[in-house]
C-alpha cells in the first residue's frame, strides 16, 4: 500500500486497502502496462483514439479510418450504439447499431485499424465485443455494475469513463468491479466534470486536468483523456489536449470529422483531418518534452 | 468586437461590447504586450514568479531571492500583509507587515530581482507601492472595488487573481474597474476554483486549466497561473505547471522555501530549491514544444 | 406550452415543445394526479414512504411496517437489490435480492401496506413489479435508459431518482423516455445534489429544495424529495423534510430503523421509530399551513 | 464544547476549539438572543427585513416602508452604496450613496422603522451608522477583514453575508473577526450558492437551507436568509421562503418594490405589494406550525 497524504480526507489509506485493492497502487513505483492489438498502454507511448462522433455512414467512417491513420492515430472510434438525452431525434442523427457496428468491421478490415466504440445494454455485448478491440462504457454507465461485470467477463480490454458528476474514489470503485472479474486490462477516460456555473465560462464541462496527478499518486491503471467532449467547442480541443499531455495523460480521445459542422450530433466540437494532422505532432512534440512519444516511429 | 461562440449564455456579445469593453478583445489578433522592470507580459517568454508563501525573515528572502535568481525565475514573490480565514495565528505565522516590505526590499536592492506582493488596504498602498513592481490582487478582494480603483491609480502594473468561485465575467468585470482608471497593465491570475466535492479528489480546489483557452478566446490581457494554491499539494506542481504552460499560460506564479514542510504557512504546497531548479528546465522544454520559452536566454 | 422566463437560457421554450412535450406543463395550471393503490399522488394530501435502507430480515421488515403504518405512513419502502460503490460488503451488509423481495410481499400481505423497492437490472423486473407497487429508479440509473422503458412497460408507477450531478432538464429528458411508452404515472424524487465543497458543511449532499417550484413551474408530475439521503444525517431529516413540504414537495421518503446506530448500511441517517411518529404530525402541521395534508384522515 | 459529528471532516472539534471559539456552540442548548432597536433575534419571533434592492428616491422609500410596515415587517432595508458587478451603469441605476442614506433617515424619522442597509467602505462606516440599526456586509465583502474590523468597533450589529462561495466553516471565520472585538451581535445571512450549472434549472444560486440545520448545530448566532437574491426569481420567493421558515430560520429578507418589473436593478426580483402581505401571512402560518410567530401581536 502507498501512503496517502491526507488521512481521513477524501480518499483514506483504507479505501486503499478494502474499497479498491485492485486498482490502487502497492507501492510508488507500481504502473500497469498492456498492449492492445499490439498498441501499449500505460508506457512510453501514448495512444490517440480519434474519429467521428457517430459511425454515420460507410463512406464517412472509412474516408474517417485511412485519413486519421495517415496521420498517426492508434485506434479508430465512433458510437453506433448511443442514446442521447432525450428520446427524440433530428432527421440528421439516427443511431446505426448494427449496422454501424459492420460499418466499424469494414474499416478494420480494409485498413488494419484497431477499433473502440461503446457498449449500452448487455444483450449487445457479443456483436460489440467480436468487432470492437476495447469495450468503452460510458460515462452515464460508470456505476451500471451488471453491464460492467458482463463486459469484464468477456475478457476485451475497457475503457472506463467517468460520470462527470463522478469523484475519483467513486470511479475506482467502478473499475474495481471490472478488475475484481478477472479482467486487468481496464483503462480510465476523463471526460470533463460539471463544475460551479460561474466557472464554466462558455463551456458544459470542466476538463479535470488535474485528476491526471490525483489518480497517478493512487492507481497504476493507465488513464486517458477525451478533451472533445469536455470542451464541447473545436477551438479549445488543441490547447487541452497538449496540457493533458504535458501532465501526464497515457492516451488521448479526439473527435475527428471531415466537415464538422455537419457531423450528426454535437458538431462544436470535432476538429477537421488539417487540424488533426498538425495536432498529432503538436502532441508528439509536447510528448517529447515530458519524456514520451505520440509518434514513436519518428523516435 | 470579436464574435461569442454561444450568443445568449454565459457570456455574450453584449457583455464584450457593454460590460467590459476594455478588457475585451476588440479583434481575433488583439493582445496586449507590456513590460514591467523590463520583463515582457504577454509576449513569446513566460515570465516566472517564485518565492515563499510568507516573507518569514530577511535571512530567508534574501536567500530565497538568490536561489530562484540563479535558476531563472523573473520576479521575487512573497507576502508581507496576509490575514488568514481565522483570526488567531499559530506560533510560526506572523504577518511581517511593514517590516516584510522593507525585507522584499532588501532582496531587490541586493539582487536586482523585481518584486510581487499583495494589497489587502488601501492605506498601505504607498508603502508597498514603493517597493513592489506589481501590486498582487488576493482571490477574496477581486470584487474590492474600492481597494481595485485606489491601487489602480497609482500607475502600478496590477496582477487580479480570481476568486475561487468567480466566473470569468466576473473575474473580466473586476479587471474592467482598473482599466477604467487608465491603467492598462492588468494581469490575471488563475488560481483554482471550487468544485463539486465529487472533483476534488484529495485537494482543495482544482486548477481551471481550461480557463486558458476560454480567457483567450475574448480579452487580450495575459493570463498567469498559480498551481501551488491551487493544487495545496507540491506533489501536483510540476504536471499542472506544464499543463498550464502547454494550454497557453502567460506567466507561472510557484512557492518555493528552502524547507517547505517547515514553511510557516501552508507547508504542504511549497517546493524546494532542487525541484524548483528542474522544473525551471522542464517548462522551457514545454515552452518551446508550443513555440515559447521560459529561460530566454538560451533561446 | 407555458412561457419560460429566460428564454435561451438553461431550459428553453424549444426544450418544453421538443425535447420533453410529455413531461411538460401544457399550461400554468396543468398537474397530473393519479392513485397508486389508492393513494393520490400530485393531489392534496402528501403521501409518505417510509421504512429502512435495506430488508435486513423479515423480523425487521415486518416490525418497521407496523409501526410505520400505525404512525401514519402510506408506503412501506426497502432495498432488496442494492449494489454498493464498491464490489466489498462489510459482514453486516448483504443483498437479500429475491428473499428480501418474498420479504417485502410478507409485509405487504400482512398489514395491506403497498411497497416500494429499487430495480437495478432488467431481468429482474418482472419479479419485483409482482410485489412492488411502485418501481423506483436509483439516481445511478437514471440516464440507463434501456432500464427505464423496460420498467415503463410494465405499467407500473415509476418513481425515477435524480442523479446526484443531473440537471432538472436532463431528469425531465429522462422522464420523458417513459412517458414515450405510455406509462403516464410517472413520479419525480429529489435525493440531494453535489456541490462545491466549499457549501457542504459536513453532508455528503445538498438537498435541492429550490428545484421544488422549478420544477412546479415546468412539469405537471409529482415530485417526493428524499432528505435522509440527501442530508445522510439524521439531525437534519426533520428541518429538511419540513422545509420540503412548506415549499410544495408532493411527498417525503423517510429512512426509519428500530436501531438506527446498528442498521446494515448508512446508519447515520436512519431515524427511530419515536423520531418518525413525531416527524408525522410535525409534517401534517407544516402541510396544513400551507393548504395541504399529510395526515388526511384527521382532515 | 460540542461534539461534531464527522471528526476529521469539514469542520472539526480542533475548529470549534481554536479557529471559532467565540462563534461556537458552548453547549449544544447555546444560542443568542439579543434586540436591536427592540426588536429580537435569535428568539420565538421571527423578524422581517423588507424593502427595495436600492433607495431609488425619497418617494419610493417613503412608499415602501409605509406599505410594509403597516404589512408587519420589522425592519427596512434598502441599498445607498451598491457596487455592480461591472464599472458601467444603466440610466436607471444611480448609487444614491449620501442622498440615499438621508432618504432612509427620513423614512426612519417618519414611520419609526429600524433600517439595514449595506457598508462597502471603510471611510463611510460614521455615515452609515448614524442611521442604520444593523451594518450590513454584503457577500463579496465576506473576508474583507479590514472592513469587518472596523465595522465592528462601531458596536452597531452586523448582518454578514456568506459570500456565494463560501463554506460553512469560512462563514463563521468572518464572524470570528468581529466578535473577537467585543461586538456580540452578529447576525448571519445566506443568500445563495453558486452550484454546478447542472443543478440550476434557471436561476443563478441556489438557496442553501441545509445551511440552517448545518449552522444550528455548531454555532449559537442567529441565521436569516435571503430568498430575493437568492432564487433572483420573485415566483420563488414564497416558496423558498417558507422553506426556510419551516427548516428553522431566525430572520428574513425579502426584496418588495410598488413596481417590481421597474425597479432600478435585478427587476426579476422584488415582490409587489400585495403579494408581500400575504407572504407576511404564510409566513405567520408556518412559524407557528414550528412553534414560533412572524406576527407576534396576533400571538
Amino acid at each position: 500500500m502507498i501512503e496517502n497524504r491526507f488521512p481521513g480526507k477524501d480518499i483514506t489509506p483504507e479505501d486503499l486497502l478494502h474499497k479498491f485493492p485492485l486498482a490502487a497502487k502497492r507501492d510508488p513505483a507500481h504502473r500497469t502496462v498492456f498492449s492492445v492489438a499490439g498498441i501499449e498502454f500505460g508506457g512510453q507511448n501514448i495512444p490517440v483514439f480519434a474519429g467521428p462522433n457517430m459511425v454515420e455512414s460507410l463512406e464517412l467512417i472509412l474516408d474517417v479510418a485511412e485519413k486519421i491513420q495517415l496521420a498517426g492515430a492508434h485506434f479508430l472510434r465512433g458510437g453506433a450504439f448511443k442514446p442521447l438525452t432525450f428520446p427524440y431525434r433530428s432527421k440528421k442523427y439516427t443511431e446505426t447499431r448494427e449496422q454501424g457496428i459492420e460499418w466499424l468491421k469494414a474499416a478494420k478490415e480494409k485498413f488494419g485499424i484497431p477499433i473502440i466504440t461503446e457498449v449500452m445494454e448487455e444483450k449487445y455485448i457479443p456483436l460489440i465485443a467480436a468487432v470492437s478491440d476495447i469495450l468503452q462504457i460510458g460515462s452515464r454507465n460508470m456505476q451500471n455494475f451488471p453491464l460492467l461485470t458482463a463486459c469484464a467477463k468477456t475478457g476485451r480490454p475497457i475503457m472506463l469513463k467517468r460520470h462527470y458528476g463522478a469523484s475519483l474514489r467513486d470511479w475506482l470503485g467502478a473499475a474495481e468491479y471490472i478488475l475484481l472479474e478477472g479482467n486487468s486490462r481496464v483503462i480510465l477516460c476523463e471526460r470533463g466534470v460539471s463544475v460551479p456555473h460561474t466557472h464554466r465560462n462558455t463551456s458544459r464541462f470542466l476538463l479535470d486536468v488535474q485528476v491526471i496527478p490525483a489518480a497517478r499518486e493512487i492507481t497504476h491503471l493507465p488513464l486517458v483523456v477525451d478533451p472533445s467532449h469536455a470542451t464541447f467547442w473545436r477551438n479549445w480541443v488543441k490547447p487541452m489536449t497538449l496540457a493533458s499531455v504535458a501532465a501526464g495523460a497515457d492516451g488521448v480521445m479526439i473527435e475527428v470529422h471531415p466537415d464538422p459542422s455537419n457531423s450528426a450530433v454535437d458538431s462544436l466540437q470535432p476538429i477537421n483531418y488539417g487540424d488533426f494532422r498538425a495536432l498529432m505532432i503538436e502532441m508528439d512534440l509536447v510528448a517529447r518534452s515530458v519524456g514520451r512519444t505520440v509518434l514513436s516511429k519518428l523516435a
